[in-house]
């Protein structure tokens, strides 16, 4: 099984590239929405479960809702780190909480967000009420490792 | 003045391109908030506050806080109705709620959201809270086309 | 059928709206694709030929070479003409000439490219070869179009 | 000064997210566009050119031109390499040539590209033809690391 994340959180690194910017100098805001993404599927590749796989077996895991509050700007070239983790599950949605940091001496927090999912069924797009043995599998993979 | 919008909404018409959709067959989730900023700044112009004019007078209107549910996913070639105007304005933030409908013989709501806005000054990135003449003229055109 | 558009070209408005934009305060490069993929779908559909019901047929016409010269640069809230046509088809591509111009009173050509399709089986990827003939009616329905 | 690319490229690692898709199932054609962008911005680098430091000195480098060569798709959850090297200099171009190859046992060539900058200063986005000493000397770096 994989280690649990020692402060809790998952960390994708990234960096603010040139595309990512918009004509204020700084990143544009839907940007984080495709950082948002990245780290969270690169959490769940880390704990075994790669998105792929599941899209393979015939599913997937569209945002339902989505919240976002920006508190600073990164700039063209910072260097910042996407904290998630998954927060305890109760029901069908799978929700994920997020910090982006810079990485600082001192971390300021940038962005805070919240990502919630759900499982559908990638021909008929409906939801999927009675969770597949596959997939409840993986959420208790993910579930574990973010387990206190 | 420009006329207030005959429903209470600003409509923006929208078409699901390839580059919009995901291996989903759908719309990617961060599309759409690509079109909830195409659809305010229309809606600005419309009433006589071209985006970038604000940016000449130094001035920028990033997003702070943005709240966004999918109900429905369109599809690739599909129609659809970005409807959106600004709430009733309590101080320094521009708050705009937004509906995302099928053009169908009967619509459907896609998405709802709520996008926050503050006044910023370019160069030093700070809000604004002695909001300039000529923004306070401004926001009195967007506040009064969406007055009842 | 169809008339053929007036000066040989299929025009398609855009304008730049904040997202397009980079750190320059000028349209980020790469956002061109975007507005060459959206002008050529449309004016597959103004044919008859809607994107949608070819990827319905269980065919895809993704882009094989694309080449682009940008020569000037356009700013937030610009608005520009994508002037799209088909040269004559020889063999198995599609190739779509491109010219991005300015609405000024004296139009100025911003980007020029050209962009070459080939008609793929959305389930192998693999190039068809001998094209079906609902594929074919449509070929030439936009070679007419275009035709002078 | 930074030792060469043991085999002559610059390697920076992808991995396909779901935001880089598109309805195919497959890498969006435009989405390549930003990884070339990456590849050659932390090239620079981490040959001591960060590119946020040129444009902080009021220059920055646009394209001018790019072609690029689609020979087989990049499928959700893939790695590849975007290999970049700069071809030798003539005149006031930096002309970056790329491969894009998966990792698998047998690497395979996804994508080739090429992709023309040029100097220009920010505020005038005129082509500077008298580049200063420190772009000079920038340049000078980039060239050495990938002189054979």
């Amino acid at each position: 099984m994989t280690p649990s994340p020692p402060n809790g959180w998952f960390d994708y690194p990234i960096r603010v590239q040139p595309h990512h910017t918009d004509y204020g100098g700084v990143v544009w805001h839907g940007t984080y929405i495709t950082w948002l993404e990245s780290a969270r599927v690169e959490c769940l590749r880390t704990v075994g479960m790669p998105f792929e796989s599941l899209v393979a077996l015939g599913y997937d895991l569209p945002v339902v809702d989505l919240e976002i509050r920006y508190r600073q700007s990164l700039v063209l070239g910072a260097s910042a780190i996407v904290k998630t983790r998954l927060a305890p599950i109760s029901g069908i949605r799978l929700n994920w909480l997020y910090q982006i940091e810079t990485v600082d001496p001192s971390p300021r927090i940038c962005v805070s967000a919240r990502v919630s999912l759900v499982t559908v069924d990638m021909t008929s797009r409906k939801v999927v009420r009675r969770v597949p043995p596959e997939i409840q599998d993986m959420v208790k993979k993910v579930e574990s490792y973010f387990a206190p």
